[in-house]
């Protein structure tokens, strides 16, 4: 019994994220609990849900689905998360979230953030 | 330049949690706060630093070092987090955190859920 | 440019493998080419392709798309792959790799060397 | 007891290797076996044993200490790891095995097929 628990674990994996955005979230201007929320978004999407209702999302936080739905949508208004529609191949309209405006917006402030060191680093030098 | 910093990025690395932690924290009693604490732990022992202190934890969150050591007292009385000491091979004292305990608990509650679920199985199959 | 570079790295992500993976496919009896083979399939299964033919496989990789046939049918034979087939939503019968008995035999290996750590260290405290 | 194998086998955790490594390591002109060499040294620089013996790391491995030794010199021959050395806080000499030369390789070569399909996508877009 405790090996198929085993196996289910295994399967389950881990979820692995860019130890940039641990460190720069904060930078970011985001929350713990807003972090957390893109974490669990990140997740879904990988899982191939890519349109978690916050219903959805709410049942793995510390907050309830019109909380959840009121992060999303100030996620949304500045900038981290975007939604996109199409059409499938079947013809049915569909919608899914990105965190392309979110990753975009932390190699920004990487790039930024190395470029400031390598300015002082410079300065330094001369001095 | 631009090779530079990818290659600093690519050396930071990922870091991975279980997936189970995400989902199931919240059973736990963790808050979102509380998880991404023990994240910045995690990342810091696996660093080499294993006791960062309050002022080091908090630089990253959103929170001062004041608040950032109550929630530690919280979370060690509460039991995800335990202090060991020791005395190195200098003949030095040290302390470090570890995470054993959430592990454990985390463990246990995977164990539970997965119980509860056969059991309830069974008895579908009974009926 | 460098930026658009950046983010395809970030979103291509990484693989996270167990750690027990690495350390026992000698003892599993893997060669490190079936063992990067086995890397690629689960690859391509999280990538949502289910089913890649050796000539995908084999792109990737130091051999042809023959070799590769061959050795995924000794990898079946030995156990470490299997395939399942069903049939979809809409009666279209599929194929699919599953590399659960590679999971089950890492899981079996790993409890029976924990079995002999634990019966030495009870034989040592004996004496 | 099941539970302490359990602790243990989330205590080891995962290993992260960029999907890149994996998708472009026969174009580095790397063979499976090397790429499992240089896995193996990550995971042991990550483990803090910065300067495995060929033994070590041929106990993992489907060679002789030999023959890991012969390969070992090929990969720094070849550029793909390099050897730095130092005097440690308390005087001692070390040696330590150091990736950059790889993940350098993969960074130019990322570069560069992403400069190459742009330059496909200019050419299409122009006739």
């Amino acid at each position: 019994m405790n090996k198929t628990i085993m196996l289910k674990w295994l399967q389950e994996g881990s979820i692995s994220i860019p130890t940039a955005l641990l460190t720069h979230y904060k930078t970011l201007k985001l929350t713990e609990q807003e972090l957390v929320l893109l974490l669990h978004i990140n997740s879904f999407l990988e899982k191939g849900n890519e349109f978690p209702t916050p219903t959805e999302l709410a049942s793995y936080m510390t907050m309830d689905a019109r909380q959840c739905h009121e992060m999303l949508s100030q996620l949304i208004k500045r900038g981290f998360i975007s939604i996109m529609d199409g059409n499938n191949e079947n013809g049915i309209r569909f919608e899914q979230y990105s965190l392309e405006p979110l990753w975009n917006k932390l190699i920004d402030l990487y790039l930024f953030i190395n470029k400031q060191e390598k300015a002082k680093e410079a300065e330094k030098a001369e001095t």
